[in-house]
């Protein structure tokens, strides 16, 4: 059964954790090999104790041999995926990245996103961008994936399934995301991550100058005009979950029949893309623990309002790196990642 | 000390109880009869038993005869409004209003927005906008004032101010606004309120479609030509607070300085107006429980974020009236509104 | 595969959706008929459309006929159990009961609990008390069989797992225990359980006069001397999981090896019981979502104080309702109820 | 008005931000120094933004020198207490400390619950213990008072008042108490106060090992005989306030009049102690920011079980420190502590 084996590396943080659990359930991975330099030395059961059933590892050092016929995750930080990568794919593994190193293919952008030299920016040429429902047979093919960040996925994929009537967007597209504390980036101990910061709280953060805008911009219009993205992330006084208020402004009144159908067409095919008739009934609750992405819209006169949600831990981190997986494997897409 | 008398008709509620803590402690008004068909023949303490230092007053029915001398705070559901407050202007007393029915000078606006018949929309050339920052000489003037929404303020005081450079925006104004359970417009006994439906969620609604879009386009232009306001609420697991991104785009590339100058130059002389350097800094927590309305902003190309927060029981409802009845009765502004 | 058909009868509740999403995944059972007064008539998704993968079923009126060779899971009101119990039974099915209607087999003490006369108390010579880990060859003969209250496992268990021990226990037992608002026993439409009433706050209620009291008197020291329960639920602002912490005194000082001796000996056979070396390592977050009840325990003088934890909706509901259904029809007890 | 100056040494913690506030408003006390050694040289808006109307003030070093005539508030860690206390002292200042250094005349009690060594132990005989309605004459002509702990006070007020009905106590009084993270003793930067570890979560910590165990067992029964108290906290997923729900034993049937009358006569000249006749009705909300405790009990047979509520920043920190400063210097006890 157990017939593919998979190391994380980077497994201590939230989104290992939450592979880890993915993968205990998948039939046919086998995680057999963890990391952490925070926590090696540790039995996983140590490390998460609220997972059952998981495998009995212990994590060991990022440096320590990865065992062979194993392919690998990164969960790690970008300096640290941007040694590995290369190392890794040298010794023919396949490789998925969760961290945002590989996903930009302008240099500049990237070094102001990110604030530091990519020295392996010719791997930017092997890379696939793992979105399934935009890139779904090249990531196949891959060997290399670069899984999409949890906010870029909320606003990239409703977007972009809007094809061609992208072309007739007028101006800069406002992306109003809202976060809960798991995705907001942060390390928990760090004091605005505190219950006493976070409780009957909200604020703004990173207006128009977040990491995953130029992200978005990149894989929001591909096949189409590039257009400009205004993104504002928001910090909610919830663990889990994004949703984002997307508006566009076209160059002439919107046919909301034409929106609905071309979503449709799309959300007819796409397992885990869920279309609401009303987008008041889309909330978080909804896709917490999931890997779907709800969406849903309304119009009013030139401009369309695209409300999409999501659990940023699965459909946002492990679960569509699992639906990489279960892609560049020769599985089925979706193994794993139902009846969460 | 105590000289001017106050009656809060509809005391039963939210805004009620705020509204008669805000009393107790002020100096000049005094609460002398308050009306709830809910919970008449109660004791006020009974009814709110956190306030300490109410006055010793019991819940009338509403039709109950009002005190002389005594003026009217209507915090009652619009079509009580309705009724109410020509009954009282026409016995001299002076009135402010807390629902929304004497805020939008536009018939066909209103009866779409609330979805009722406005029979003494006549009153509409004499009630006045109270919200001070922008007609202060008028209130101190008017025997009966529209206290403004709470998501209306929270939009139409960061646009308004910004005066002649209105001119130059484009298309239409995205208001997204994120509120606590208090500011959602809803009883708290319906079950989309329940713990069950609010902690660890979050979800839009009224898309497009709340009232309080049409009343943002009526005064955050006045004075300028009219915009398009596109209007999103959204419900935070939050008792209190409104935190609202407001997304304008101009015909051409911005002047950070010159908005900085000018929101400078209004906060200077606004008491109720804190206006941050940076927007990041400002969260419900620093508004809950003032009568501050914080603002801060961004830009980048054509576009300005303006972010504002406030406290919806207060500055959005019984603050801001207490503010307005100052002005009234010749009071200064902030007396009984600083150190809440 | 899916060999034994299953109603539930009151399905519209949050047990009910509970155990809807449990059958769903496990590999015999199969939910065929749901009954609900309040929404009958609608889609099963449609009332529950957080759930995925359930079958495809439409609510019944609790009247409607039971498909043959089917039996019952009753999620009703206490009267409702009361008539419906009998009726099935006489049919033939095997019944499970979640109600307290079948719980106490001392009439008086029933009746001064449950404040209704019980017109079927011949039946609680027939009832078993499904609490598998004191009953479990019991339950696998039975035919009716009464799920346990919530509260009542948490503390039940615990202290009925001393065994012998327990005949040195002096005075009363007090059982202090903390519930989220899904196991305090409300309808959430009631004004008590808003989000308002429930966030930053925190009370006891029903102190000593809780409907659980007696059960937990009755099964607590079976097979042992009986001993006052003196009980006081409180509601925490959290949706899942009770905390429970005992404080029982014996009649002289306590070896602690011999407390882990015997605990450690139930838990080792024990699939759904985890005995912690340390009780302040026991936390709901390590049980919610799970069917485990997590204990552990210190001692100072004459004093033992138990820490259990538990999901009231799994372990103290839908859950040990599936592990009774397993061992009712022969299946393994813990089929469908690890790696939820 | 200002007639008496106060410094706060260790004033940049949450009990220092509450005294600021409350000193702010406070029509004798001054507040003319603060001290930190993290935020020294921050302005004291900088450091508690949400603060409005405190003095113009900058943090000092713990070192540096306080202005003359000016009496002390340490908010200090115990070591540090340890240190000032003695130093402010003996320049002739009035001192109240709020951290556990001073409260326990058992020097090998106080060693064993604070874990290090006391070295000024003789000024155990000078300290008052600041709770003022037991001690209240004391702390009138006192130069040097210990403020209780928050946990402290919620189980030593109500158990103390029993007056003469404790001599018929028997065996040990258990304390079942429910804290906010405010009041659990934690710097808000560790990682079991970070949002995910707090939120919809809840866990018992140092069960009958906490350090205000042998406060309460020191005085809930001055002028009586000694019991044993067993103390186990728990930690809410709260900010502000704690509830304790106390079960004591008598060694004969209780007259709950006699409860009631002995209650109510405490209550009756104590300005913050609210007695209520359910103990039902008493929540966390009701106390939160105020310095009420609040009261109630009921009975069963030989059993008591009282409930109190109070904040731990106000009645369980700085209100009480306030209370007693007002004693101290023969203001109106009650001054500054009303109509918060």
């Amino acid at each position: 059964m157990k017939q593919s084996k998979i190391a994380i590396i980077g497994a201590g943080g939230l989104t290992g954790k939450e592979l880890t659990s993915l993968l205990a359930h998948h039939p046919h991975f086998q995680l057999v090999h963890i990391t952490s330099n925070q926590v090696d030395g540790k039995h996983i059961q140590e490390v998460f104790p609220e997972l059952s059933h998981v495998p009995d590892l212990v994590f060991q050092k990022h440096d320590s041999p990865v065992p062979e016929d194993t392919h690998i995750v990164l969960a790690t930080p970008n300096e640290v995926s941007l040694e590995k990568a290369p190392h890794y794919l040298n010794e023919g593994k396949k490789v998925i990245d969760l961290s945002g190193t590989f996903r930009l293919h302008d240099k500049t952008k990237f070094e102001k996103a990110y604030q530091f030299n990519h020295s392996k920016f010719d791997l930017m040429e092997k890379v696939e961008f793992g979105l399934p429902e935009l890139f779904r047979e090249k990531i196949k093919n891959a060997n290399f994936v670069s899984n999409p960040g949890c906010y870029a996925t909320s606003a990239i994929l409703p977007i972009a399934i809007l094809g061609n009537l992208r072309k007739n967007i007028q101006g800069p597209v406002i992306v109003d995301a809202k976060s809960g504390v798991s995705g907001a980036g942060g390390r928990t101990e760090e004091i605005k991550f505190a219950y006493t910061h976070v409780y009957e709280n909200f604020r703004a953060y990173k207006i128009l100058s977040h990491q995953h805008e130029p992200e978005i911009e990149e894989y929001a219009f591909v096949g189409s005009d590039p257009k400009e993205i205004h993104f504002t992330p928001h910090l909610l006084p919830v663990y889990r979950g994004i949703l984002s208020t997307i508006y566009i402004t076209f160059d002439k009144p919107i046919d909301s029949n034409q929106i609905q159908e071309k979503l449709q067409s799309v959300a007819d095919k796409e397992p885990f893309l869920r279309l609401y008739k009303s987008p008041e009934d889309i909330e978080l609750k909804k896709v917490q623990n999931t890997n779907f992405l709800d969406l849903g819209f309304k119009t009013k006169g030139n401009t369309l309002v695209l409300v999409s949600a999501l659990d940023n831990l699965v459909k946002g981190a492990a679960g569509q790196a699992l639906q990489n997986l279960n892609l560049m494997f020769g599985y089925p897409e979706t193994l794993g990642l139902v009846n969460l």
